[in-house]
């Protein structure tokens, strides 16, 4: 059985704020605390808030370009202009959407600039500059103050193709492999499954996603009781990496 | 706070099982009954196989077409037929993968079309023809023999473009909306939220998956403690049809 629990009461966060810290004292606030084996999701959106990731858009000047497309579309030009810098290539650029591929890879709209979370009007939010990095520190530090081994999960929240409706997805992970791999393991009927990689990482963000809402200022989620896999022996801290597709095996770039 | 309890021990399911009873039974055998709000998870393999939704390779004509593609890349030119036939459009074909628009709308590798997940070799099995009706019957039928109402999600497991692994999302629902949609609210710093609608049934599918794995027979899982979003009060049976993004309105088709 697995729970998921939502962590509430946690305070707006400003940069440069002692995430570790809040998450423990928000859930002690409840009378809970980490246990090992714990897998904490975290919202990219606070991440991103206490690392200062967050650009005004009055300090942003527009180029010729981002002007054009901004105009033609009714959108702000330094919005298009910073989702522009947050990009390593553009996916595509139609109907007034930007479907970008951010530096670490990720395809997202406005390459995860986001100003509907940004704690004042003018600001934007960026991803943070490494998910994983950041997923790491915040599992070093959970460990270092309560002694537990808890694997860290960053999330955002992703439209997808095909699909109708965002779901919330990993962007960074630590003390955990964010693919649970069934590649030539036998399943009970006797069949070889050749080709069965499970993006438990995404899996763990989307059932986090469902205790966090948007409204409910929850943007941090403890999920129990999910054997996560080890991270890989040799990689230990690849995070997210593995969840990028190639592009030589991806057909829809 | 969401638990998600894996339902183990229920039999291989057979053409014509009664679905409803094998998932009460196996919940009771582990001293557990299905609560008011519970949403019940279950695989389309267990639901195909009730409705005997398979194909004995050894009945399948396959076209020249489907001859000529799978001796191009090694494949049983069966199989690929009967991809052929469950598809409505295929997206892409290449590199020896099929990525095909099934009759539902859905866009999946091989039209759902899996081998690994047959009771028997040389067996195929498909998705189920109206997963959304396989899901109202379900619901329809546990209300009936428990007097509870729960909420119903069929799920499968897919691909996606850009993120390497698989997830699995819902390809049926009943008893709630497939979307849970913040149109026009507001969030905490007081901005409106113009355009965030989550896919909590794929949220919910994938979570069931954490508990389910894939060699461990867990074909039903019951989310407990989640407040689903009401079924549209003048489409109460539109299950995952809002789920199938609108061509119009894709980019990457």
């Amino acid at each position: 059985m697995i729970t998921i629990i939502p962590v509430r009461g946690l305070p707006e966060i400003r940069p440069a704020d002692d995430l570790p810290r809040q998450l423990l004292e928000a859930l002690a606030a409840q009378g809970d605390e980490l246990r090992p084996g714990d897998v904490a999701v975290v919202t990219s959106k606070m991440v991103s808030k206490a690392e200062g990731r967050t650009v005004l858009l009055e300090e942003v000047m527009p180029s010729a370009f981002a002007e054009e497309w901004a105009t033609r579309f009714g959108k702000d030009p330094r919005h298009v202009e910073v989702v522009l810098r947050e990009s390593r290539r553009l996916v595509r650029m139609d109907r007034g959407l930007i479907i970008a591929e951010t530096r670490h890879g990720f395809i997202c709209a406005n390459a995860g600039v986001d100003a509907s979370n940004a704690a004042r009007a003018g600001e934007l939010l960026l991803l943070p500059v490494d998910p994983d990095a950041s997923a790491r520190a915040l599992r070093g530090a959970l460990r270092e103050r309560t002694g537990v081994d808890v694997a860290v999960v960053i999330s955002d929240t992703f439209g997808r193709p095909w699909r109708t409706g965002q779901t919330n997805v990993a962007i960074g992970c630590a003390g955990m492999s964010a693919l649970r791999t069934y590649l030539g393991e036998v399943d009970p009927a006797g069949h070889l499954l050749v080709a069965t990689t499970i993006a438990v990482a995404d899996e763990l963000a989307g059932a986090a996603e469902l205790v966090m809402g948007k409204l409910d200022r929850v943007p941090v989620a403890v999920v129990r009781g999910y054997a996560y896999p080890a991270p890989a022996a040799d990689v230990p801290d690849e995070g997210t990496v593995p969840l990028v597709r190639q592009a030589e095996f991806d057909l829809f770039r």
